[in-house]
């Protein structure tokens, strides 16, 4: 992972005792390396993405399919960096994707609405991500017991191996379900928590897995909306995150049928969306309704 | 504030105990509001964001600087939400904004790179801001106490009103450096970084404060490559996070003479560009080139 980090030096400035005596520490520190990709399709600039290098053909084949551009391999011709520039270098920064001839183009700007008019809201983005939904995580009927969705967080921090090293990066982690502990099919990492999810997918794709069926998508940080988008167009029935969901995505989840979880942390979570997937034991099931602490 | 925070039914899982006995509570959450912002500039759609609803004023003047588009209050003539459309209804989720006629309309694709080849790589990136910036936060001779710039995200952390509701969104809080208690001039929350931190820049064009001499803009999180453009484009000095930056944010921050510091934890804090702002007793100062820890 030579291009995943980059070494700088750095002033660490521990700052126990009093002013005069603050140790201070000049050494070298590692950085989760973050660059530009531009993200051609048929020769048109579609979209830059600040990433972290690596797995660049997954990221390009996973926003595609993010994006509703394209649900299955047979649609992706060929992911290839482009050839240098005169000067002859390669910075591996610009991938061109063609796609199958009878694969509409999309517009070169993305989220751009329909409507013309000024009723832009939540509501035309969930519709927006509905019309263009390949497939259908809500007729998904994985059921996993809460404790072993609880234990994903922890999982994964284990499997990073870049965050290890410079704890600057966030992570997406495709679990599936098949028993009492899931089997990681696929860990991801990046500055953008957008990017590890799509790098996720993009490599699902191109092993011809979408739809998701049965799985777990396990991120660190927050759920925004977009990665609820994300997890929707890959058919992954449910998306687990280890801090707060947004209002926006938490509607998305209940309106593609995606089980939406939050503040996942080893000993407590919150289900926000598509609770019917998650088993406990039927005593406590009815207990539901009060509000016991 | 309303509308940033949404209530939802959410379960709530304690994992105490054994399997047979884990609470679970039905309840209300409170969520941070996350909806589109559609950005106009002179009728035509500039950019979509997903943002937190609230100072949206603020939001879109920020973006504008971030931008390079406009650098003082007189280049924007006037901002407005758009008028309801055919059925009258007002979403309050387009703004447009009218700049004044001799200011170059910005294209309407972000990022793009003025060259074609296939040459595209951090070192352009960090060129292209170069380019516009309006300020020069090289010339900024602040200097601020290593503790006194420590003691910041606890300041930061203390003055968040919707963390405290939600736990789920981003904060950027910024500084005036004046003797040994900084002031805060002005703190955004949202569940974007990026746009917490535009929504504080935004505020200070429109009070008329750009460059932002003197300042320390604080942040929740990571740093990366955008939020460091953000600063310099603002003229801030010195840009601190809770958490790590990347390798291209910390190229930034040296080609630009900002100061870049990262995992501000109380104890102890990273330098990764512009240490020479940063006032510690010289015996102190001495050591540097120790490895002492």
């Amino acid at each position: 992972m030579a291009r995943m980090t980059q070494r700088r030096k750095i002033h660490r400035f521990h700052l126990e005792g009093s002013g005069a005596e603050y140790p201070v520490r000049f050494k070298e520190d590692v950085l989760a390396a973050e660059e530009p990709l531009e993200i051609r399709i048929g020769g048109r600039s579609f979209a830059v993405t600040m990433r972290t290098p690596g797995d660049d053909f997954d990221l390009v084949a996973g926003f595609l399919v993010s994006e509703g551009i394209i649900s299955s391999p047979s649609e992706l011709v060929s992911l290839r960096f482009c050839a240098g520039d005169a000067g002859g270098e390669q910075t591996y920064n610009v991938v061109e994707a063609q796609l199958r001839p009878d694969v509409p183009m999309p517009d070169t700007m993305r989220h751009v609405y329909t409507s013309s008019s000024c009723g832009i809201c939540g509501t035309d983005s969930i519709d927006s991500v509905r019309k263009t939904l390949p497939f259908d995580p809500a007729q998904d009927t994985l059921q996993i017991p809460v404790d072993v969705l609880a234990g994903l967080p922890e999982r994964l921090r284990e499997a990073q191996a870049v965050f290890e090293k410079t704890g600057g990066v966030h992570a997406a982690g495709l679990f599936k379900v098949d028993g009492a502990s899931p089997e990681l099919l696929c860990l991801r990492e990046d500055v953008g928590r957008h990017n590890a999810v799509d790098k996720v997918v993009g490599w699902a794709l191109r092993q011809n897995l979408l739809p998701l069926s049965g799985t777990v998508l396990q991120v660190s940080g927050r759920a925004s909306f977009e990665l609820v988008q994300k997890a929707a167009m890959a058919g992954i029935p449910v998306l687990s995150a280890v801090s707060a969901p947004s209002s926006l995505a938490a509607d998305l989840a209940v309106e593609t049928g995606l089980t939406l979880v939050g503040f996942s942390r080893g000993h407590s979570l919150n289900v926000y969306a598509g609770r019917e997937r998650l088993g406990c034991p039927q005593k406590v099931a009815r207990e539901e309704t009060y509000a016991r602490l």
